[in-house]
């Protein structure tokens, strides 16, 4: 059973190998851009464990893994053209480094390439893979919407918001374990509860990232905390706040929030006042650890031998106390 | 068998059943009004005759024409965003009437949704559908690509023009011809066939709507001539008449491109005085005329009744004569 860092490895060699030095290069050289970046490559690790997990042969789903991580970069690209944001892993985005047209053009064709890149080795199961593609493809764009949506929308509820986090970053994971278990042979069942396990623990991620945002050490994050507050994105820690706040509370919120100009700094410290006023970080740490409770239940009713759950477990771990 | 007209009546039955009442309503309400503003639904109908080519079942590729005609509209609401396209079919484009966002958002969840029709009822098809789908969906956007890198680009060659056209504008009939007679099970030298056939009837397409946007009857093309002429398309008329000018035709071409400020009707009338010097109308109707009849050579090859290649003939003989 190889480790999570090791089919990471396996991947980054796979991904250096591929080629996409086509014509014409204005389209080509920004999707190289964007695969050169680097990240954590999580999504096409789950694919390879849900494969390792269920076959010991986490090779035979490469192709898969490279279909998620160019549809992945595909959606970074366009949602970073639509949230207008500058920078992406500390370097420019494709919009900002190249210009809009190029960043929908090579984010639409790195698309395409995901759909070549399923089929291959895939056989009979090629179909199976498809649907569960689109599935995921089009709840990860309705969520997406969804987000535009909520920030103009001053009366999302905590499910709302939980919903979206489903939809926008959640069933990737989902999918992403699913199709490396389907490529392994697991049975039907166990695609459908591992997908459950990777849904689940893209909730708790996302969550832990909204705690870090406002709660994460500058140092270890790696950026300046609290980017979330100065632009009033309503996570679950600002809509907790809202649902609980005192008049009072609800005052200072409200005159912060409507504010159009501040000291970033000042801002940031009113409104997590008010956060640990509530405890809101409690709220958010027991709603995550609620989900990564419930994959593990998920985890233990999958019907393969313990060894094979360990990375999985560890993975799961790890979310609970990132810092990064 | 079943002449275009009926077949293009059939694709509007089916398109009519389908739904897309999906939430967000922001990202399915942009969707089912391109699909509303019409056309003439050219690309769909061929899939279908090229279903009922070899099979005299249409009905059986109705899923795969309307990926073909979704692939269709979602990449023209990506490039109508890319060429700030104010009106599509005289209405306001899905970026106008909504916004930037929605636009990219809505034309992805179209293509995704493409991928999900390419398999109904293909079976043990899919897999090569979803190949030829690829194939071309990439050279649909390579061509798009090119055409926005010749904007910019004075060293543009006819050759660079028609290998422009074709991956643009024609590679996407020959695959709906072929798609077609994939499902209605022609063997693949046939499929081979008709692909090609599509191909060139798709350049020679190209290349009356050029000389329609140049020289067509205002009332019967249905919007004011010379609107290439006005942006200075490097379309094929203008690229031989940047070749074959003289000297003082030379300056009198580059004094209009090159002002910024200028009456519209003044420039046209200017540049189509040179084309007419230049008789550009009758090389670029050779060139027509050309492909044409290299389509028509390959259809002779096809091996299927001559019934069944009337209404492509027809189609393409229609090509050389229409107005509009």
């Amino acid at each position: 059973m190889k480790s999570i860092a090791e089919l990471q490895e396996v991947f980054n060699r796979y991904l250096n190998k591929q080629s996409f030095r086509n014509q014409p290069e204005e389209l080509y050289i920004p999707f190289q851009y964007i695969l050169s970046l680097g990240g954590k490559r999580m999504r096409p690790t789950m694919v390879l464990l849900g494969c390792e997990m269920f076959s010991h042969d986490a090779e035979q789903a490469l192709p898969q893994a490279m279909a998620i991580e160019l549809f992945h970069n595909f959606s970074l690209i366009h949602d970073d053209i639509m949230d207008k944001a500058p920078l992406r892993r500390g370097k420019p985005t494709v919009h900002e480094k190249f210009n809009n047209n190029t960043a929908i053009l090579s984010g639409d064709v790195m698309l395409v390439y995901a759909y070549e890149y399923l089929l291959e080795n895939s056989k009979e199961k090629a179909e199976q893979l498809i649907r569960l593609f689109n599935k995921t493809a089009i709840e990860v764009c309705e969520g997406q919407q969804f987000d535009m949506n909520f920030e103009n929308d001053n009366r999302v509820s905590v499910n709302d918001y939980l919903k979206m986090i489903e939809l926008k970053t959640a069933v990737l994971l989902g999918c992403a374990l699913k199709m490396g278990a389907i490529m392994g042979g697991a049975n039907e069942d166990d695609t459908n509860r591992i997908c459950e396990v990777g849904r689940k623990l893209g909730i708790a991620f996302q969550l832990q990232d909204d705690v870090l945002d406002s709660f994460g050490d500058e140092k270890k994050f790696g950026k300046q905390p609290g980017g979330d507050i100065i632009q009033n994105k309503k996570t679950m820690l600002l809509i907790e706040t809202l649902e609980k706040a005192t008049e009072e509370q609800l005052k200072v919120l409200k005159f912060w929030m409507d504010k159009k100009e501040f000291e970033p700094k000042e801002k940031v410290k009113a409104i997590m006042d008010i956060y640990y006023e509530l405890n809101i970080r409690d709220i958010a740490e027991n709603e995550i650890l609620r989900y990564y409770e419930e994959a593990m239940l998920t985890l233990d009713e999958i019907d393969i031998p313990e060894i094979g759950k360990t990375e999985i477990r560890n993975f799961a771990k790890s979310l609970l106390v990132r810092e990064s």
